[in-house]
């Protein structure tokens, strides 16, 4: 394993499921279970000539832990310099830099590296929030452009994934429960037709924080299916085994 | 309690949870799970001047398991004479005939009984399947209208919905989860702004197979939430505690 050039206040986190090295921050990122629970969600072709894109990459989270489902190639999108170098960084710690690619600029612009109609899977992890940041909850410029839609819409996002994909590949986002519908929306004007949808839970009895998508371009346009849904904790607090599998194996 | 009259091949049933009879004919309609459900999920106005409406209400199931919830009046509006005679018989069987008015008719003629703008509540179990039925699988005329959008279709129902409700009236409805999509665009584009989801799962582990919407007339745009979700059964085939409860209290 290649020595990691660490920056300060960086640290090095495991995802031990899929014994994955990740460079982290907490000042200016750092993966959720969000992540992890995409990394799943998503199903990639095992073979070697298949692409994979991930747009809204972050420090590379969702890349990485997808990385063992495929031979195939897998691109990163992140706008944020900062966060792309932490993502080359860690490709390079998991010893990845052959099936991986981190492309630092804004994701509507995607096609200077990655053409039209050429994607099986593009999986995304957007910005959560329409509305802008309050400055005095979100002084971290950082955290505010991952949070919060200031540089690109679940409009934007969404037409460049289905602009990338080819007739048949397969869109995977997570998403608030809150957005769902805005999201559907927009994936059936855009030629994504929604076919799976899971809703994520705290803990039992309490309502979705989460939800995780799967659309195919070109689909056939109904049959969406709600998943059995998948609960975080436990009532003592404890991850429910699901969950705990997907972190520690 | 009136003593019943029954027709041949009728029989009477018991929610036992809310000590309510029903008379029902598995030859032409008897209620199921649906309806329990969608009772428990609408909530009522308790105020004796509310006005509540049950569209397809087939044997009145819905409006009988609700009527402990409200002294308003509620009106069950029934396209088969058949269903609707049942539904009469019910409601003079449980002695509620100064609260509950049943309407046989199409329920896009529903304002020649209830006028526009005017009512608290409408809840709705429509026909589940946008397809006409097989022959060979419903050679039953009576349930094939209550199961398929023959004599309606999801749009009229919405918009007979909104058309009811005052402002800030409340939709309930039942319907497939397959069809969720197809029902929140349609409620907002008829002044119905849904709120709350909750769906429905036959058992753990399985995809569900049931949703439960709520919509606010004139509400506003956006916040849809999806509530922790409910399974029927579990692992050994017994009904969860929560269904055991709405079925025998």
């Amino acid at each position: 394993m290649t020595q990691p050039e660490l920056r300060p206040n960086e640290r090095i986190d495991q995802l031990y499921s899929q014994d994955i090295q990740i460079i982290q921050s907490p000042e200016v990122f750092a993966f959720s279970l969000d992540a992890v629970l995409l990394a799943d969600f998503a199903k990639l072709p095992a073979r070697a000539k298949s692409q994979t894109v991930d747009l809204c990459a972050g420090n590379g989270a969702v890349g990485l832990f997808m990385s063992h489902q495929t031979k195939g190639r897998i691109a990163e999108v992140e706008l944020q310099p900062r966060l792309a170098d932490m993502a080359r960084r860690s490709v390079a710690l998991n010893n990845l830099a052959d099936q991986m690619t981190v492309y630092q600029g804004d994701l509507a612009d995607v096609n200077q590296w990655i053409p039209k109609d050429s994607v099986d899977v593009v999986t995304c992890n957007p910005p959560y929030f329409a509305d802008l940041p309050d400055s005095q909850k979100n002084p971290n410029q950082y955290l505010a452009i991952a949070r919060h839609e200031i540089t690109t819409t679940l409009a934007t996002v969404v037409t460049t994934t289905s602009g990338l994909l080819k007739m048949n590949g397969k869109a995977y986002f997570v998403h608030r429960p809150d957005r769902l519908l805005e999201l559907l929306t927009l994936m059936d004007q855009h030629r994504l037709a929604p076919k799976r949808v899971r809703l994520v839970y705290p803990k039992p009895g309490k309502e979705a924080n989460m939800v995780l998508v799967e659309a195919i371009k070109d689909g056939k346009p109904g049959g969406l299916r709600f998943m059995a849904p998948l609960t975080v904790y436990d009532d003592q607090g404890e991850y429910q085994p699901e969950v705990g599998r997907l972190l520690y194996g």
